[in-house]
């Protein structure tokens, strides 16, 4: 004989799987009418429910789960200070895990959350991700997802973000005020929303400078270094090569470097650099180096702070909760005139 | 009526509960005849498993955790990378875990494996971790644990590790080959095998330069950034203050440098440094530094890759199974002679 499931209830009763099971789990969203009909049935049919499968889902796991690219960023290992300060005060595990940029493997990951391994989501999606499908699978579980830094327009969840836009504004303003004419950005992705962000940025400050925007001055670089590093040395070997330089990820900040050591140009006097980055020996290179210092701390912070405002609250509502944590521009030898 | 559990059989038939566990999923380990004896009273007194408990216990997380004590540290991250290449392959989930080098939370996160939540611990200790109590816990569960880098002496399994005492020995006998006389070292930690093995290699490589040990030259630093750097500034601002410093923490480089240049001091002129670091950015530093730079990425990889081996397997003896991987001195400005 068959094991008689909800399925098999909700079948012959024309009813949803999630409607029996709310019947029988005497929920107040269900009329008293339903519950009755479908108990009925539970009896007749000898319905025995899935011990495991029921307490895996009334468990709470006392746990949150942070997805992220990588740690070797300070901007997430800040973050990760910042989110465990509040778990730690709520009593909550933090586990994190790791995309590597890959699309498929954040897509795996959070797969894995739907059987209710953790409680909620922290997320700074990858550099590849394009689509929300993955995200809306958990937020329609009703597991909430906080975004930070890094989000996803199409999911109607609470965000925590920087001003992306004035950090790319204000790091090309800042250049122009250098000295600067012929200003190249540094990006990695061309689906990542702070990368848009910034790009526009540092567009419209190219426009209020009177400088003309030229199509080959974005810089597409990869998550291989070698060939980033390739990729910088031809462009500064060209004769009219940029004179300022902007990072829009703390990692380029050494490829960078170095390339301009291995071709002899001289920081700051030949090419200025301004970089995206938390990197706690900028002060310490050689030279200095000026950054839009985000608020990793205090975004990691805020965003585990609104996860746990919703956790456990029948009706919470997400969507209305986003933030934006002002960067700084920390001006440094590596912009000096 | 109470109900009938493992623990009721256990104590009517005089056996121990993991005896009558074992009987009942039929064991290879347990008689014939106690199965039997087993089997008839569990019919008698309508003994119905948890199936909950049961279904935990089989299940395989296909998950393991790492349990380090914080990721803004090159070394870790580079570990990270290394443990999730092979976990990858394996189609396993990597869990990251952070102590913040608190000996607590050390404790409190692996009391939370014991139910099963992960397959099997990579471990790096905190620097306040003096027993092993939690760690034979899970070992005794047949949870298997691999150490790498931060070990406890006290459990005897697979131990993952540089040469931590020939590091310390190469970076002292360097900066006596520069021409110091006068070598602090820099120590976060009294309980750390590591601590304790760099600071045996210094003080031999001292005996075997005919320098004399002394015991204020030992530093010890904390996981306050403030007081360390208040620290480090009085030590610098004696007379006869360390013409070379050894750091054992590559968080401890910053501060060094920030001190001396906060008191004029020229590197390496007037002090010379080598940093037990991986960062990756030590070369473009002012001045560019030397590092003991320890293989953290194949440390990662060999630890998750022994961890591994004996998933899954009944018998696999992880005390057999340590390996020491060798460190590098990687020479830079910050000792030029």
């Amino acid at each position: 004989m068959q094991a008689v499931t909800i399925k098999t209830l909700a079948t012959t009763l024309n009813l949803s799987t999630a409607t029996v099971s709310k019947a029988l789990s005497n929920s107040y969203d269900i009329s008293e009418e339903t519950k009755l009909r479908v108990r009925k049935l539970a009896e007749e049919l000898h319905y025995v429910p899935d011990l495991y499968a029921s307490s895996l889902r009334k468990r709470k796991s006392k746990t949150i789960a942070v997805v992220i690219p990588e740690v070797a960023d300070s901007f997430f290992s800040q973050a990760i200070n910042g989110i465990e300060s509040v778990a730690r005060e709520k009593g909550y595990h933090v586990l994190i895990y790791l995309t590597h940029e890959s699309y498929e493997r954040e897509k795996a990951i959070l797969n894995d959350f739907q059987s209710g391994r953790v409680d909620g989501v922290l997320i700074s999606v990858t550099a590849e991700t394009t689509g929300a499908e993955h995200i809306r699978e958990l937020t329609d579980k009703d597991i909430p997802v906080v975004f930070f830094d890094r989000i996803c327009d199409e999911i109607d969840t609470a965000k925590i973000t920087t001003n992306d836009y004035e950090g790319g504004y204000i790091a090309t303003k800042h250049l122009f005020d250098c000295g600067c004419r012929n200003i190249a950005l540094l990006s990695v992705s061309d689906s990542l929303s702070i990368s848009n962000q910034r790009m526009l940025g540092y567009m419209q400050a190219l426009k209020d400078c009177s400088l003309i925007f030229a199509e080959d001055n974005i810089i597409h670089c990869t998550q291989n270094e070698l060939n980033n590093y390739a990729l910088l040395k031809k462009i500064m070997m060209r004769e009219n090569h940029p004179d300022g330089i902007i990072a829009t990820v703390e990692k380029l900040t050494t490829t960078v470097y170095l390339a301009c050591r291995e071709l002899g140009l001289q920081i700051p006097a030949q090419v200025k650099i301004v970089s995206f980055s938390n990197l706690q020996s900028a002060v310490l290179l050689y030279p200095p180096l000026t950054t839009v210092t985000q608020p990793a701390y205090e975004m990691g912070n805020a965003a585990a702070a609104l996860l746990f405002k919703g956790l456990g609250k029948k009706k919470f509502d997400y969507k209305k909760e986003s933030l934006i944590i002002p960067s700084l521009l920390e001006i440094r030898s590596s912009t000096a005139g």
